[in-house]
């Protein structure tokens, strides 16, 4: 059953620029404080933030069950767990009260006063309390390029990696929105013609292009969601970049995986797009290359054809395109890693949020992370400004998007812009 | 200055049986569920809950700043965040308020009625929201039996583990408290002669003997705490039971780390043990085989003597001890994990949980899983009902338990009592 709000043919009375990421077919959201510094769950379309906790008081979800405060919160995660059918409806309602031919309040001037905000008048917030946080490696041209540059080019890929989405725990509290710095990290590290580690500032500050994906309350401890069931339990997505330290990670890594090089931040586009916005852009995931075990096997499409970009825009300067890349290069898809997530019954809440791993391509310009776009620093990327980086300098922003597009409609997620600042002083 | 509550010639006028790890020197803190389905926020004395919440609404707590509901919540999160100085207070209140020389209280019998509660009137809940769950590998025995059995005798400890309190992230959704069955999760292994993986229940089910302390909130996103500090962030510790299993364990972990193999369980006891509790108990760590970098020196007494055992029930059986550890074997201690957690800025919250690793000892009969005890499962452990266990049964019951002894006063954590049922089958 097609989607309602989904319908391309669909306009909105509220103006949409032609390249927005946000159509009336979008009907992303999120969270965000207003001019009146009350906090809210919001939505948005074209440049036009909407208050749904005001439309919600005003009567206009009358007939969709929904607590009363259900959007006057300053978090998505309660909604979330109201589940899909709920989504729905409140996407549906949406897509139908800013419909070009809806007037209701269209021409309710009272109504669009408490409802309607331009975009610097509010300030967007974390969308959901992430309870759990998971990061896959499921590009299989990251972990190739990753193997290659550390490992052994001749078995760049390890034995496990094609049979299992492999993951790993990492940590909600640093999990921020666009537009909260960063600052440096310290740690310790070992430096290469060292024998003793040293402490100091990380040299090799690096981003990570990444897709996450929300989830809603899925099973009890010692379920296991079949991969059928999987995509139900996905509420939406958002662009992520996973900071990572590199001369960090290289010396804390071993055994347990890595830690402070990755726990001093990780940022997150603020508008999550739900998965039933992103319908029309189901793609065939890559085919195996080796049989996957039985729970890890799907029917259908479960692929997504987002296209991701990354920026790196150095104080003052104009900012360099760095990375072109694309969501349906993943070689283990959201359904697999939700399902291998939950195979040993391991609960999945309302506002966990798995990423995908770095999203590499084929080919070099698609790369994910500066770590492989300059090859460990051996092939510096020129900058507009005519300097160059191998890394991320202090005072650089970093800045990825995302966007779908097909037969004329583009379904966007913003982006997720960050700047990294010099090491933490106590003022 | 000498915490009051501590004082050890005190009694209480409620009784205290001579071997109980909850005479009036210890009131730890939890959460439970009354007769009347109830939560709240309570303590223990010898064998009586106290509710807290009711305590707080009869006016005991007059004096101390603390919000009207800040028992009367499922959780500790609120009350930990506070901070140590009205945890100090709180907690002297208590001692006061069942002091055998103070009436007030004892001699009022509807007050009693409400506040007072026989162990079998109530059910344990898990004390805290536990945003994020970090867990360490501190002990130098167990990660040398580890190095020794799967990497290299001869360079058993890795480079790094001198040098850093190595930790990994791990799932906050699957934390249980004592009581709560645990069921054998299933998922990928390599079998010994096997060139591709299966798919099953794992036949290698394993506890891990651990401590476990609560934060509160303790820093901003990019702020680091110096080791001077961190005690003062502990609110306190649990006995905690890891749940593993090694042979997805083994197949999964490189190079992310642990991931399945842990997040399907972990118990842990349900009454919180202050830190100020712990005082008299403190004792020397072992000294550092290499100098520590400075940022983790620490002054002082910061390792804590507390005696742990591990029994294993089976079904209609009498249980056996398979294990005698202590918490002071740790070689990197609570302040140097919070220290080492934080020198990148990453924030920590109340209610933030921070494992041990197993805690093994010098001697066999010492280690903290059935992997070190049985050697890989080449030396059975033989149970007092004349069976044998190189792992964990269906149907076993794990118990851990911890005490700190001194001069006639016994401060303990009661049990974390976990039964391990077979795999999951959706009835």
């Amino acid at each position: 059953m097609p989607l309602s709000a989904n319908n391309p043919d669909r306009k909105s009375w509220l103006h949409v620029d032609k390249n927005s990421d946000f159509p009336i077919q979008n009907i992303p959201f999120g969270v965000f404080l207003t001019r009146d510094d009350i906090i809210t769950i919001g939505t948005r379309i074209g440049d036009t933030a909407i208050d749904l906790g005001a439309l919600h008081q005003l009567g206009y979800f009358k007939g969709i069950p929904l607590t009363e405060d259900i959007f006057l919160q300053d978090t998505l995660n309660d909604f979330i767990a109201d589940g899909r059918k709920t989504w729905r409806l409140v996407r549906d309602r949406i897509a139908d009260i800013f419909d070009s031919e809806n007037t209701s309040l269209k021409n309710n001037k009272k109504h669009k006063e408490v409802v309607l905000f331009r975009l610097d008048e509010i300030e967007m917030q974390l969308p959901v309390l992430i309870g759990d946080y998971t990061d896959f490696y499921s590009s299989k041209e990251h972990a190739t390029n990753v193997g290659t540059m550390f490992r052994d080019p001749d078995n760049a890929l390890l034995p496990n990696w094609l049979h299992i989405p492999v993951g790993y725990h990492g940590r909600s509290s640093s999990i921020i929105p666009s537009g909260i710095p960063v600052h440096r990290p310290q740690g310790q590290t070992l430096p290469g013609d060292a024998k003793e580690p040293v402490f100091g500032p990380s040299k090799l500050v690096d981003f990570e292009l990444e897709m996450a994906f929300i989830t809603t309350d899925a099973n009890d401890l010692g379920e296991p969601i079949p991969i059928e069931e999987a995509e139900a339990y996905i509420f939406g997505l958002v662009v992520f970049n996973d900071w990572s330290a590199r001369d960090i990670q290289k010396w804390e890594y071993v055994p347990l995986g890595p830690f402070l090089a990755k726990n001093f931040a990780s940022s997150i586009s603020p508008w999550i797009v739900t998965l039933d916005a992103l319908e029309p852009y189901r793609v065939e995931g890559p085919k195996p290359i080796k049989p996957q075990l039985e729970y890890l096997q799907y029917k259908g499409k479960k692929s997504f054809d987002i296209n991701l970009e990354v920026a790196i825009q150095p104080k003052g300067a104009k900012e360099t395109v760095v990375s072109k890349s694309n969501f349906k290069y993943m070689y283990w898809n959201m359904a697999q890693q939700l399902t291998h997530h939950t195979v040993n019954g391991c609960p999945i809440n309302s506002g966990d949020m798995m990423g995908s791993g770095t999203i590499s391509g084929p080919t070099p310009d698609s790369y994910g992370s500066m770590l492989e776009l300059s090859w460990r620093g051996e092939n510096p990327i020129k900058m507009k400004d005519g300097t160059e980086r191998k890394f991320i300098n202090d005072h650089d922003t970093v800045i990825m998007r995302g966007f779908c597009e097909k037969d004329g409609t583009r379904i966007g997620f913003g982006e997720v812009k960050t700047e990294l600042l010099p090491v933490f002083s106590k003022k």
